[in-house]
């Protein structure tokens, strides 16, 4: 590109760091771009050089969902800021029962974040990217001045076409579903609060980020009946659930005893004072099914990696009040609320 | 719904102010969602309340944009960040020559800001939604500590279909070509800077900020053959006419005399030291075209109120260098380079 002819030596990704001129719109945003995102990200879209990207689709449905990644710190056991926001939009797709189709990402830098930072990134996201299958398309970088941000915030979009014949939706929760979860709670948000605690427990925790339109793709060509789809992020399980009871209009009721939880992020949970039900997940979500399919579903999402440890935890109910209860470990019952305050800042 | 009916008293969108609870996924993050965003953007996707909207499309192509906007400060003359992050995506959009459908936002939202001004964007944002007729769809809030953002920040993906037999990109100019522009340069960057510098110019110069997509749409049906759109944003005209040069493999020949500016742009230019055709624009374009269709476009363009003082700039020629050359007023020919450094921060 003859960007790249005219212009001086390549960026030091070794020492150099982020400056304004990266975000300006001029030659030297050229150059990140050329060098940096054209280079890992690799893929014709993006290789077109146009502020837009242009897709083939089939005619039907589109799902489109966007989020924004702000987590502190950038790197964490199991991942970084990067993967972290390519599996995440790549799940709120999924979650539509919906085939991912591509992604897009705005930077938003602050000035003097190490360019080996973003590289290494960007790397990671590149790598996501491809394990997945998902390209991501189009792009945006702004700069804002030191001390305006946080070293990076990354907002992901991705766009995904729904099959034919499946229709999943917050709100199509029916009284007699199964409620099923595909593995371990709170492992994302503990693995990252123990780094920020320097609690020690690196070795063992590790985030659960992963992309989840696989399993999703098995799930839904087993069962094309599920009713709801949503991985359990923000707010954990318990938050989630609420939602979803809300949005359906109707209550639930999980056993707590079915509801597997690693030994480690129990432990830490009671170090830090926390709750793993409201603790963020990365790479797990919650399926509401109609009854007669739940042991069907549940041997499929077990005989898929990232759904091994999956299970069923309760059902759909009636009641007008849309609660969430909990039969807890030692016999008792729980009204299992929306999070009230906020437990972990900034963890996805 | 049920999340509103279970919790205290609405939002104080008169004296409060953004906390970390907004973006904590819990009851606070629902309330936001529910007062503010469905309630201002109001739209049956997101009244869905999924976590990702669904859309239905035609078999063809799809062109998907991402920008983030960062612009300081949230309010100018003509605009603020929230209508700027409608205006500028469906730009992107528009630029492939396509029909934009729908828009998704992201917002990082610095702890403190006051819920009145997050609400005042919110309904700009809605109104240039509207008007536009490019509804936003899906979203996602997140909340950062203070001192860690600046206010806020809004990152907006659009996505549109191509009408069948328009192929519009940066890399079709072709020697012979003509070069056009909607209108007069630097209106936006120069509102902006005469703000924060206190120029005293408010009464007078205002953003151009303005959603493009149905002066292309008339555009289009009177030209299909037009080879590239591109709105000159951040790096301004000689910026984006170098990207164009650059993506095509081809040389530019532009007339200083032909390229309109607003008397009052010139005269701040002047005092802040800007060169205009290096100044951000947000509701222009550029069109290259070939030689024989462009007085017809030309003719189009000025019939629409945002391309009344359209003006044909010059053409496009061959040369290995890519370089554009301007015609100075004075009958000189000087190169007009790549914007260098960083001219004006957080424009946009």
């Amino acid at each position: 590109m003859t960007t790249l002819q005219r212009k001086g030596p390549s960026l030091d990704f070794k020492n150099g760091r982020v400056d304004l001129t990266h975000g300006g719109g001029g030659r030297a945003m050229a150059q990140l771009v050329e060098e940096l995102f054209i280079e890992c990200f690799d893929n014709d879209a993006l290789r077109q050089r146009n502020d837009q990207a242009c897709l083939a689709v089939e005619a039907g449905r589109v799902v489109m969902t966007t989020d924004g990644y702000v987590i502190s710190p950038l790197f964490f056991p199991g991942g970084d800021i990067g993967s972290l926001s390519v599996h995440g939009t790549i799940n709120d797709v999924a979650m539509a029962g919906a085939v991912p189709l591509a992604l897009s990402a705005s930077f938003i830098i602050e000035e003097g974040l190490p360019l080996a930072d973003l590289k290494r990134i960007v790397i990671s996201m590149a790598a996501a990217s491809k394990a997945a299958g998902v390209p991501v398309v189009t792009g945006d970088t702004k700069v804002v001045e030191k001390g305006k941000g946080d070293g990076l915030f990354i907002a992901t979009t991705g766009i995904g076409q729904v099959p034919e014949g499946v229709r999943i939706s917050g709100d199509l929760a029916r009284p007699g579903d199964a409620i099923l979860i595909s593995g371990t709670m709170g492992d994302h948000g503990v693995a990252v609060m123990s780094l920020r605690e320097s609690l020690g427990f690196e070795t063992t925790l590790h985030s659960d980020s992963a992309a989840l339109h696989g399993l999703v793709a098995d799930m839904v060509a087993a069962v094309p009946a599920i009713h709801c789809l949503r991985d359990p992020t923000r707010g954990g399980l318990a938050s989630t659930l609420n939602e979803l009871a809300s949005q359906s209009g109707v209550g639930m009721r999980i056993r707590e005893a079915d509801i597997p939880i690693r030994q480690e992020v129990r432990g830490a949970c009671e170090l830090l004072g926390l709750d793993p039900l409201y603790v963020a997940n990365e790479g797990k979500l919650i399926a509401i099914v109609p009854g007669e399919t739940a042991e069907r579903l549940l041997s499929v999402m077990r005989s898929h990696p990232l759904g091994k440890d999956s299970a069923i935890i309760g059902t759909v109910v009636e009641d007008s009040h849309h609660f969430v209860q909990m039969e807890t470990s030692f016999g008792g019952n729980r009204v299992v609320d929306w999070l009230a305050g906020e437990q972990l800042p900034r963890i996805c």
